[in-house]
């Protein structure tokens, strides 16, 4: 993947070795508490992978070899039989990373090698070097945030490589049950209003904080704006937001999915099957107003952007430069390409929209977002993006930034602007 | 146009001689049931051709030489002198490519050489070999659909390689008139009901079924879902499409187009006169309702997307991984670069978008939506462009496919795919 | 920044010495006619660019350093420490532009080289070189227009080679005051209805008109439409643009910032300080029909397209084909990119969508829209990146257009066109 002499080099001697931030995830830690051991690749690569369905699906494979009751292999033979229809979308390459760094395979799956494949991976597998923590392992992490909800047990998470981060979306829309739940565990009364239901949740961000916790997302869906009527969510958020900038954490906004389209996927596989579309329409101009109101009762905290629409990257990153706090870079930012961007198209763009209208420099660079262990190959494939995109740059633009200067920005970008986040 | 080495291969064995499946367009079945003779270039070539008078109004032409009263030369020489003007359009392309595939002439049109060009034509023109079928018939068509309406006369459609495609449009909006013809016609009665429209309809939809269609389209323009505040014109079109479905017909959807700009153009050129803009914010997530709503009723066909926005294909073709049905590949896919955006841009960017958020090895492919038998060159441009930006991500991402697996993706893009959605 | 032979041949035969028409800026034009002279480099430089301010707030300075009390040379050397992070922003090129091209100096500022930049500088700026007018008179401008009120003083402009135009924002929400003041200045009673409001400003056009203005802009920002909910504003456009077209002006629309994001920069920075967002979903629809109407009652101007999304480049080309009259080229364009798109990324975009749906023969070209007198270096930017497009698109789509035609095409993008809107 890196296309001249100078990438090379810099992936080299910059990137390749740099530890690994990854600020938001759905890691299991129970799994990783556990250490975790897989009976056959399928179960660690494909049962519950909403990826690999969601291109199994668009082959036309019959839902039965896919979340149906066929046979563990009979599922894997499928998704071999497909898998070279899969060139060009980004779990083509994610597969052939993971393959070939985790497992030392360097076949790509057919039908004709399915059953070879499978053997040969279980036999790995049973190898205690295929156990969740020794996969994980081989990647150098420096910190990674699996998500975690207000009230789940926070005792699994070692608070420094492993720290939670908070998943904010429900203290949006609290019921009672919750309201009664969070009331109990914080002892402290919620009544009707707003301010003793933010200082019970108060108590428990507390308890997050002191797990190490350094960030909080929240989902503003697809409508979330003009669902909003009375503005009821977003006084919520408004006052959650200044309870982040208290403890100096950093709020992740993911924007504009359109989790539930069509009923069939919904009832076969889940809130999190992989079938989300893309409203295409959010609300920008809103979004802008809220964080100005944020800021304005001084509890703007640094906040990262996460738009589906590859389109929103442009108008989102040039809030750069609209927010800003004395010593503080990149206040309110674009987030790397999320979820159906993640890609060399939409990194690249994201790189692109970042540098031109406001500063690449500044830029937190990747999290994976993922549900998989095996997901962390992609910060390796960011990098070597980043490094060819930043080669082409320097060349084309005539930047004649030195190679040190190169280093820098990559040292910046993929390792310490994240830490900053982490370390204030 | 071709790059590489390998494009050039990639071409010549692969992509060149495939036959054509042209599934949407607006060609006159008449003028091929009467192997229509023309008088002049300028009758077969531009003076019923909106793209090109858009392009001379663009350059301050006089309407005299476009729609006026001027003479046919007269015409010709305008359109001649500011041809050289148009270099970037891809009509300048197209004009190349037809001049060259069809008359054998490899002279750019300018002011100097408009007579000479004229007479040149003028004289091929004579010969039987220019006659409708036989400009057709260079071509190697395995399928094409031309529109027609609920109520046309389909006796001209040969059923095998010219079948009809139903236009929808007027049956969203159907007139006292437009119900009356269509109850007369299909000897049923029609109340103020749903129910007794569609089952009238249906009559009529079994005629085209019977005549060989498989296509019907639907323009849904900018403000359909905001304009339709009763819903009433969804409800018809969920109907409707439940009606295609049982016949394994696929949806077309041409989406934002905003027809009636400026009155000056649509009062010289008419409602088809190539004035057209886009609406520029297109209600995609009420667009992804409304499929889930099709495909909860079970009577969601396999549905093509026609964006007139370039920004929009990102978000649409996420939805190839929104809907599923088991067997078929692609439920909802976007379609080829439409109308203004037929272009090597807009055909890169829907390649580029189908391929990083969804699988571009199960792309429907190319079809015109043309009113001129010349336009079946812009297979071929397609075509090339397919095989260059094949070449590139193939290289560039280390798809590392084999070439006779190159092959077959061009093979499935430029053919298979779309006579899957004809053979059903 | 010229990739290829061709490219340098284009550049330097035809680009380079080509007058520059700069048809909107905000240039002083009484530090022109005192031809001021400046202090020290951050006076010229720095202390009144919100280009800079906004990039070093995105690096996290104190405010202090920025726009607060600290010393000129704390400021600039504030600016040269964290210059290095600029890379990849139009600024860092700007930056390197003007200081080769107007110092002549080949150094990029850094921490370490501060005093040593500033006193150069400092030294050159004592000789009467570089004075204001000396500055302008580097370039070879043959038309510029500061934009000025309707009320102002136009005493100090020229009116050959610099004229003003029409900044008509405050007219479409007319004070009380503001109606007295132009009703004296007219001599005109102004009630209560549009009609004597629109005869007593037409006066004043016509003193606007003596001066040599063509040009009248008008901010249509995030929420026009949707907050015109009578309509009010829209009807007084639309007569001031029946005014402008009886004139022969051309009608420049600025459309989407979100200029008030947060309260912490708008106290500190005031309405121009460089924060401004995109609002990200402006009503492309209505414009068109706005337009429509407009010419409805055959008062459309010639009317140049800004927008500040991106992604709103796409369909405003497309208008380029919608709207006509005879003997006027590109009656409605899409202008060269705005603002905080004016870089290599936006540039390259605006030429590909102009050229892909409509005609970039006939393109308006480059304008500053800048408060500086060193923005002129940008139109060489400009020209440097057309140079290196042209080459390219004419080798990769094979326009096979002659080096003179190249050539052609360049001057009409870089002087003609623009010019045709100047001697109307």
């Amino acid at each position: 993947m890196l296309k001249t002499e100078n990438a090379r080099r810099l992936y080299g001697e910059f990137a390749a070795d740099l530890p690994i931030v990854d600020f938001h995830n759905h890691l299991s830690v129970e799994d990783i508490a556990r250490d975790r051991r897989f009976e056959n690749v399928g179960e660690l690569w494909l049962f519950s992978d909403p990826y690999k369905h969601r291109l199994m699906r668009i082959c036309g494979v019959d839902e039965y070899y896919i979340t149906g009751s066929s046979e563990p292999f009979e599922k894997f033979e499928k998704f071999c039989e497909v898998f070279p229809r899969f060139a060009g979308n980004p779990v083509y390459d994610w597969c052939r990373m993971e393959l070939s760094r985790i497992f030392g395979i360097d076949l790509l799956p057919d039908g004709k090698g399915a059953r070879y494949l499978y053997d040969l991976c279980g036999e790995k597998l049973a190898s205690p070097e295929f156990s969740c923590r020794a996969i994980l392992n081989r990647f150098s992490i420096a910190y990674q945030s699996p998500v975690a909800s207000l009230l789940d047990d926070l005792s699994l998470f070692d608070g420094k490589s492993t720290a939670p981060s908070l998943r904010g979306d429900q203290l949006l829309t609290p019921t009672t049950e919750l309201k009664k739940a969070i009331s109990e565990k914080a002892a402290l009364p919620i009544g009707e209003d707003l301010d003793s239901y933010i200082r019970a949740v108060s108590v428990l961000l507390d308890r997050f904080d002191e797990a190490g916790c350094r960030f909080a997302d929240h989902a503003l869906d697809d409508g979330f704006f003009q669902g909003d009527t009375d503005g009821h969510k977003q006084k919520i958020l408004i006052a959650l937001a200044s309870e982040y900038q208290k403890r100096g954490w950093t709020l992740l906004l993911h924007l504009d999915a359109k989790r539930s389209v069509g009923p069939r996927l919904a009832r076969l596989a889940g809130p999190a099957g992989g079938y989300a579309a893309v409203g295409g329409g959010f609300d920008l101009s809103s979004l802008g107003s809220m964080l100005g109101e944020m800021e304005g009762r001084e509890g703007l905290p640094d906040t990262v952007l996460f738009p589906l629409n590859l389109g929103d990257m442009a108008p989102l990153s040039v809030l750069q430069g609209s927010f800003a706090q004395d010593g503080v870079a990149s206040k309110v930012q674009l987030g790397p390409a999320w979820w159906w961007c993640d890609h060399a198209l939409g990194i690249r763009h994201a790189l692109s929209c970042i540098s031109s209208f406001g500063l690449v420099s500044e830029f937190i660079g990747m999290t994976t977002d993922s549900r998989s262990i095996l997901s962390f190959v992609r910060h390796d494939y960011f990098r070597r993006l980043l490094c060819n995109w930043l080669d082409e740059q320097n060349t084309a633009g005539e930047w004649e930034l030195s190679f040190e200067a190169q280093g820098e920005m990559i040292r910046k970008i993929c390792f310490e602007n994240a830490m900053n986040h982490i370390k204030k």
